[in-house]
């Protein structure tokens, strides 16, 4: 009986937080040109509609922090609406429908690789998304680059950010962060769901940061298998990023060509990456920044070159005990190292943006 | 009875061509990574397979050259499939599912931004590819600019192309070609359907023309309505580009700032911009490309400052003859013209890709 009323009073209670969202809903910010759905509200709540006559299902996936799945409701007209049950989380969120059990995107919405295909996106604005916003100030280039792999016997793809003032001063040399992407993802996340040459404008204009480049590539995360990580040889992208990727930007680019201006950072698989690239190789990168990809251990830098500084992050809703005891460890051992726990955020892009933003701060000072 | 015979020829006719097809079928090269359909063969049918157990209909729109629709048929396994009933246009087309009366995207392709909407991709390997292949030669970059725009109170986007050379000769000024979308397209229509980028890599590379920049903008077609183009106010769009972007670009990018060194040119849509643009205020760009996007006439050229070179295109199955009629008006008027005709092609991107390939050649000599 007890366990039956608490079931009722649940159901209840998600029926009046249902009831309970405002009515101030407006197109997110990520559709494509002239659509009004999806609507998101103040609260974060997310509506969607879809027109899609004669079928016989259609189901909202959300992904992390997306209140998992909403089942839409067809209208007399055919179309099929619905709205999350619940706040979602501010920032960044994948999604895609599923219609009549096939998986399709969102007519509405723009498309983000995630998941290893496009899928739609949508933006709840965040209490501090004025950080990542595109106001009036100097604009960076992000510059789509192809550069020749002999390794791989192709012509790869990496975008690079260049600060508003590097065409204003052709002798000035800058220093380059190299920023991964997650798994699923590739190498336009960094500028698109992450927002990173917006931030790097905003905190340059505003003296937060110092200028630097970034560089984004591919991680070829498509031949690892979610579930099957342990079995990533990451040999591949090894030769890609550090004798390829590196000497071709050094050699296009003005760069401050030596490891004290030259940092690596990742997200969740591009932390692993970034994890295993600069414990190889400690000679290349003077910075090393995890952002949901692990942390480093005093064990982990015994013997090896010492980096000039330390930065892991999680969002609030991940680890934040792991990052937080890793740093300290770091800390004791005479280490520089810093932390950073993104408030009310989950594995999802805005821990990711936040990260960014407070690594660029102590980044080559 | 006769009609009745014919109309059975017909479709016996059509039965065979459809049998004809070779079972050679590749995936398309705009497929999203790993994924496998939809195929094409050699001889340019395309086959498509869609995952929707429980609808009740899949049907593929192709765009012009692109053989209309085709009605996908559900196997046992719930899975729809079809093919082409004959051979498509060669190059790059538009596409989208119709699935229970919803309009959605195929998940096995990229999408590209067209008919204002990001929309599937399909690309039939052209006999002539390799002009516009991504080979092994010095590549160029594509940049993402941002640029601050009074007239609209926005900050506004473009895509800048620097030739290979750029970064090498930091002294050396470049002569600039401004380069419109259609009508639904955007900013990214030329470097990711037109592969300008590769066009203009592998023609630098081999020396067919001389190395410059090329600028993308957004034409603000969004604001016209297919079929209301006689309301197309272009004046927001004259201010954007030439009061505002041209400024921006002669500032930050090592440019010829001069008439003689400044082209514009524009497809469909855009090339009925250009045309306004240059007649407008003809001391803005000296050379001049329509492609599929109308002519010039000698009469509209009287008493203005006259172009340096006028370049006209359009695909053997548009209106070649209108183009090939107004190059000896304009030849005959004493005009520096050239057209140019894309064989066995519509009004689509391999028209447009080939067409800036030969307006390439003669710029800017």
């Amino acid at each position: 009986m007890r366990q039956t009323f608490t079931a009722t009073l649940a159901a209840l209670c998600i029926a009046s937080a249902a009831q309970a969202q405002k009515e101030d809903f407006r197109p997110s910010e990520l559709n494509q040109p002239g659509q009004e759905y999806p609507m998101v509200n103040s609260e974060g709540y997310a509506r969607f509609r879809v027109v899609a006559p004669d079928a016989q299902s259609v189901v909202v996936s959300l992904g992390l922090g997306g209140r998992g799945g909403t089942t839409l409701t067809k209208g007399e007209d055919g179309v099929w609406t619905g709205t999350t049950e619940g706040p979602m989380d501010e920032g960044f969120h994948y999604y895609h429908l599923t219609v009549d059990g096939g998986v399709f995107n969102d007519p509405g919405a723009q498309n983000f690789y995630g998941s290893v295909r496009w899928e739609s996106g949508i933006e709840i604005p965040a209490h501090d998304r004025e950080f990542y916003a595109l106001k009036n100030v100097p604009h960076g280039n992000v510059q789509q680059i192809l550069f020749h792999s002999p390794s791989t016997g192709t012509e790869r793809v990496a975008y690079v950010y260049t600060p508003a003032e590097y065409d204003k001063n052709p002798k000035k040399k800058y220093p380059v962060l190299y920023l991964q992407h997650g798994w699923g993802e590739d190498e336009t996340a960094w500028s698109r769901q992450g927002h990173a040459n917006l931030i790097m404008d905003n905190m340059i204009a505003s003296g937060e940061c110092v200028p630097f480049i970034i560089v984004m590539t591919y991680g070829m995360t498509n031949e690892v298998r979610w579930g099957h990580m342990h079995e990533f040889d990451w040999t591949a992208f090894q030769r890609v990023l550090m004798d390829e990727l590196v000497p071709y930007v050094d050699s296009h680019f003005r760069t401050l060509a030596d490891r004290k201006h030259r940092a690596m950072a990742g997200l969740s698989m591009g932390g692993m990456e970034t994890r295993m690239a600069t414990l190889a190789r400690p000679q290349v990168f003077g910075s090393w920044g995890l952002f949901s990809g692990g942390t480093y251990a005093p064990a982990d830098l015994e013997g090896k070159e010492k980096p000039l500084f330390i930065f892991t992050s999680c969002g609030e809703k991940e680890n934040p005990d792991g990052v937080k005891k890793s740093i300290e460890n770091l800390k004791a051992a005479g280490y520089n190292a810093e932390g950073y726990v993104s408030e009310g955020t989950a594995h999802e892009f805005l821990t990711w943006r936040r990260s960014l933003r407070e690594m660029a701060k102590k980044l080559f000072r």
